[in-house]
């Protein structure tokens, strides 16, 4: 007997396309949420992202997958958004140190801001983000007490917040898992990671270039994991 | 002597448009900021206000006046983006009861985010915003502690927070005063009050329509300041 008739908690999750956020949703919707996806395009260069966002939001029952569009190359900053070459063929440990040159400024907390916005008028409560404080100790909005401040802000932001009806809850259950505890816990799921981009550089058909600091930690995350990366095969690279 | 060699510090400054946020602009740089304007395209009905932006930026001499367009539509939720009728003809007294209808679902923390990512670019670690906690005490978002939160939050979230260089500071200068002595305090620093729009509602030359929460907080304050508002000289309103 399934209890279709039990109205499930309605929660935002924010989708990147990405293997991270991706496992996320599949991890949203295990926990009993409905989930709404959001994605965003924000001027990156790596569009490839949101087709793979596309595919995921549907392939893992998204009730509805919003791309917002906003545009932070106004402000500048970034890799990711601007014409600085993407770093490439770095080590896990040299990433670890330092801030990236792909940090884009107060990217998580705008992200933040649009799903605590549609959260408001879904009526949800909880917002879901893929942050992880392993792999990305370098940006300062992956980390937990980023999350935590970002929280107690929301809750005193929003109407729900002040009429006490009900509280805003962050969930980042990537925060202190390794990659390679992701794409297991990932596969667990279901979650279909040939359908996934994580490239910050990928070729026209989404091939990954296997030299980008996102490439590097997904291949070592499966080698970690002893998984074969389904995307490698489906692009046929060994 | 002018000291023109003296580097002043950059800061970004929250501009609808409105009568609150125009004297914001003019404090911050009676403060000795160099401010960088910052207002949003968020399909307001409202348009006029964005006219009304990029006069009071060129005339109070902001460096730099930047529009985001920006899409809460797709969220829904409020008479200001939605189609639900703009409440008119109500009292100061009835509009302080209650989270209006008018409210933007987390309109302020996305508005404060833009806000963040721009003065991470720029270097700045100053961010003014004209909310007010006495005339519009309906919405959460323009509260004291909302404003403390958010300052809490945005130190963690930033490269220059996590270095630990500069401590992020939200102005809100407004937030305790009255509407006349906001007014009081804009003519002391040459606002032109006839340059801004405030009305939910105006007519397409931006004559105000006096019957909105918005128009009949500043008639009040105009009163109450004793000073005759130039806006209503302008459009022939006696």
């Amino acid at each position: 007997m399934h209890n279709s008739l039990v109205k499930q908690p309605h929660a935002v999750v924010l989708l990147s396309g990405g293997l991270d956020s991706s496992t996320v949703l599949a991890m949203a919707a295990e926990q009993g949420f409905t989930p709404y996806a959001l994605s965003f395009q924000y001027g990156q260069r790596h569009a490839h992202e949101l087709l793979a966002a596309e595919v995921i939001a549907r392939s893992l029952h998204a009730v509805k997958h919003v791309v917002a569009t906003i545009d932070l190359r106004e402000f500048g900053g970034s890799a990711l958004t601007a014409d600085i070459d993407v770093p490439k063929g770095r080590s896990a440990e040299h990433m670890a140190q330092g801030i990236p040159v792909t940090y884009v400024p107060a990217r998580n907390t705008v992200f933040l801001s649009f799903a605590l916005a549609w959260a408001e008028t879904l009526d949800a409560s909880d917002i879901f983000i893929g942050v992880n404080a392993l792999d990305y100790s370098g940006y300062p909005d992956c980390r937990p007490e980023y999350i935590a401040a970002y929280e107690a802000m929301a809750n005193l932001a929003t109407k729900a917040g002040v009429q006490g009806s009900q509280k805003l809850k962050i969930h980042s259950p990537l925060i202190s898992l390794s990659k390679a505890q992701i794409i297991l816990e990932g596969i667990r799921l279901g979650v279909d990671y040939s359908q996934t981009s994580s490239c910050y550089d990928p070729g026209q058909d989404g091939k990954p270039c296997q030299a980008c600091d996102s490439c590097t930690l997904r291949a070592k995350g499966f080698a970690e994991a002893g998984v074969q990366d389904p995307l490698y095969l489906k692009h046929g690279i060994g």
